[in-house]
């Protein structure tokens, strides 16, 4: 074996980056490996790059859309080629600043794929690398179901539809989750024809029932098949099944959404516990194998960035013998669409599901004078909360409407700290800001 | 006397109505007198149409320079009329939205001018009301200082300048606090040439030193003379001298935004301890007369819609006999330039001149992942966080950067909670927001 590390981390992204950057911070010598980018699936071909292209997307609105507020322009255009320039940049940006962070905390970085070994040694390269502690933080990949027609050149993934030169004339978007409503929104924005085609009876299905109705209608650019099935994808476009008859939308795009799979390759051969959805961890992100860690989208449970960074620094700090656990009550989500939504917390339907007693509230965008004085009363948004009936504590909180994603660190702090109604009342927020929605629903429990 | 209440208010501002309200939801009988219109100052002249405002000048700027996205126009044109017709519609609809209200909770409304006799009845349009409890919440106007020529067509305060028919070709703006700042960034956005004249030595007093003079920098349409002191208004323009000398500044209009002076017309007669200030309060908003409360900027103590919101509970709580008091160390505050800026808490110089001991830590914007994506990283921006050096309590928290003012709500909760940075660490964010800065800078302490 070529070094003895105090902890190798497998897997460059959130959970990665961020478990190597603690633990190097606290003076451990850590090794990071990645066979991509710097910064995995978030910065490269998720969260990041979405964002760049929704901002551009969201201004281009504001140039065509903004009458009311006395601005008129002529001649506005979207240009495909530069917005990507514009992505690019930003990715190669964030890398360069976790390389940075690697270097501030001497983390040694080694490109490369990664092989867990029933020895518990780890090899890259043809190189064996040991240590006390290993994390494995090697995310997921887009599944992509055995759809005929699914191996089709017209047919990408979250990677494929990231690197196109030319915007499609139609797009299809089979799932409609995060990732799917997402680009839909975007592609829309930008002046494509739009079906996203779900299986469920509803979109967005972590949002509160109520709110992915909503969201559904507030998306009015873009066309929704919800309870089908594809069934075919061809050249032209989509079959799907609804309701007992076949039916097409012709795309020629199609944006393949379903979901993630758990990157397990170079993991199964050491003799890790692993599930149908990713490799079984305790509260301390422990593995079956003694010093081997599992953090996010590999472990199945919570496949969001913003958990993965916390399951790292849970390990870490386990590691490093801090009493720590992962907790998953207090997790917000954010769908950057136009309009944006954002939740932390239980559902009413969770909720009911687990048998606790909750008092809600929901308040509408327009009572709200940052919204009105920005979006007007006929642009839709609202905010729900959730309280445990008896204890008065916050349990949840529901979103939609524009920074509903900034807002949502409010109620994540709110819940985490089990802050009750009489507490949240006195705190004070300025006025005016969208987040008044939030006490102003507290407000009206009871 | 005509009529018996449990509660008259005084005035139907933020403080007012939300005290008529919040009293008439917990079944007291409430008169609300106001003599100019739902709402006062802040929705009618203040908060809600500077907001409306600066809302089209943000799309225009989107329209105009948006470039780097990918976004061109060929001709874009700002109308005012048509952003004074919105403007107008967002303030009718709060309007209407507090009349709804306080209709909901049985709160009379009447129009009119109050008089407090020193009997404790409360004179309007020559009826004689009497209540059990008062609560005064009558505002504050713009100071205009004795300065030669501030009485001239071409100077306006607040109100003036929320109801011109054409836009100035250059604006002088005599006050650079929040009030002047904000005109200020609406109309360089909006294509006025716009000079902001400040006695003091820095901008937007209420800001951490570091925060304040950045926004300075920030503000690049805008010309600043700072240490100028106003010696004359002319039809031409200001005269001010500064570091011994007079220097002129051409305008055809000026935008008087020096301060506000306390609405005490009608409130002196009745035997109330009045400071230079305003009305003095104890911290349950109980003045020296049994049964008479102030609120808001009566009070002079903070002059934000939101405290005097928050005063009115207090008042209202008081009567009702539940324990409360007004708190003043977790009041958010925000600028809503562009770019915005916001804060809760200590600034290190008021740390300082309290003898309390911190540590502080400052992440800059271009580090976040969306703020890049969605404004780059040449933009400025920047979090700075303030910890107690022993307890690791949060103290303070600075944020300069889009959307600044809908984060700070997350701080304004996590200091009134008074979490300390182990606390704040295990709060989950979500990625990619810019709120994230505020987490990021909790972890760079120590």
């Amino acid at each position: 074996m070529s070094s003895e590390f105090d902890l190798i981390v497998i897997g460059a992204g959130p959970g990665g980056y961020i478990a190597a950057e603690r633990a190097g911070g606290a003076g451990k010598k850590v090794l990071l490996i990645e066979k991509e980018e710097m910064g995995g699936e978030c910065t490269n071909w998720g969260c990041i790059p979405t964002k760049s292209l929704l901002a551009g997307a969201k201004h281009y609105v504001h140039a065509r859309e903004s009458e009311r507020f006395g601005v008129t322009v002529s001649g506005a255009k979207y240009d495909l080629k530069t917005a990507m320039a514009w992505k690019q940049e930003t990715i190669e940006t964030l890398r360069a600043g976790i390389a940075f962070l690697m270097k501030k905390n001497k983390v040694e970085v080694v490109k490369g794929t990664a092989v867990l070994n029933p020895d518990r040694s780890v090899r890259v390269n043809d190189v064996l690398y040991s240590a006390k502690n290993i994390i494995i933080a090697s995310g997921s990949s887009a599944a992509v179901p055995p759809i005929p027609g699914a191996d089709g050149k017209n047919v990408v993934t979250n990677r494929g539809i990231l690197s196109i030169e030319a915007l499609p004339r139609k797009l299809a978007v089979i799932g409609g989750g995060v990732i799917g409503v997402e680009f839909a929104s975007y592609f829309s924005a930008v002046g494509v024809e739009v079906t996203v085609i779900e299986m469920m009876d509803e979109i967005l299905p972590l949002m509160d029932g109520d709110f992915a109705r909503a969201m559904r209608k507030a998306l009015k650019g873009i066309n929704f098949a919800t309870s089908a099935k594809v069934t075919k994808i061809t050249p032209k476009g989509v079959d799907y099944e609804k309701a007992g008859k076949t039916e097409s939308v012709e795309a020629d795009l199609v944006l393949m959404s379903v979901g993630r799979r758990p990157n397990l390759e170079g993991f199964t051969e050491a003799g890790l516990d692993i599930s149908r959805t990713g490799i079984r961890v305790d509260e301390k992100m422990r593995t079956n194998l003694p010093g081997v860690f599992a953090v996010g989208d590999v472990t199945g449970t919570s496949l969001l960035a913003h958990s993965a960074s916390r399951m790292g620094e849970v390990a870490v700090n386990t590691i490093l013998g801090k009493e720590d656990r992962m907790r998953y009550h207090a997790i917000p989500w954010a769908v950057y669409t136009l309009p944006e939504a954002a939740g932390c917390g239980l559902t009413e339907k969770e909720a009911a599901d687990k048998g606790i007693p909750v008092k809600t509230a929901t308040v509408q965008m327009r009572a709200n004078g940052r919204f009105l004085a920005e979006h007007g009363k006929r642009e839709p948004g609202m905010c729900k909360v959730l309280v445990h009936a008896k204890k008065n504590t916050l349990l949840g909180v529901h979103i939609m409407g524009a920074t509903a994603s900034e807002i949502i660190p409010a109620a994540a702090a709110m819940i985490e700290a089990e802050l009750r109604t009489d507490e949240i009342r006195e705190i004070i927020f300025p006025h005016p800001a969208v987040a008044e929605v939030l006490r102003d629903a507290v407000w009206e429990i009871e």
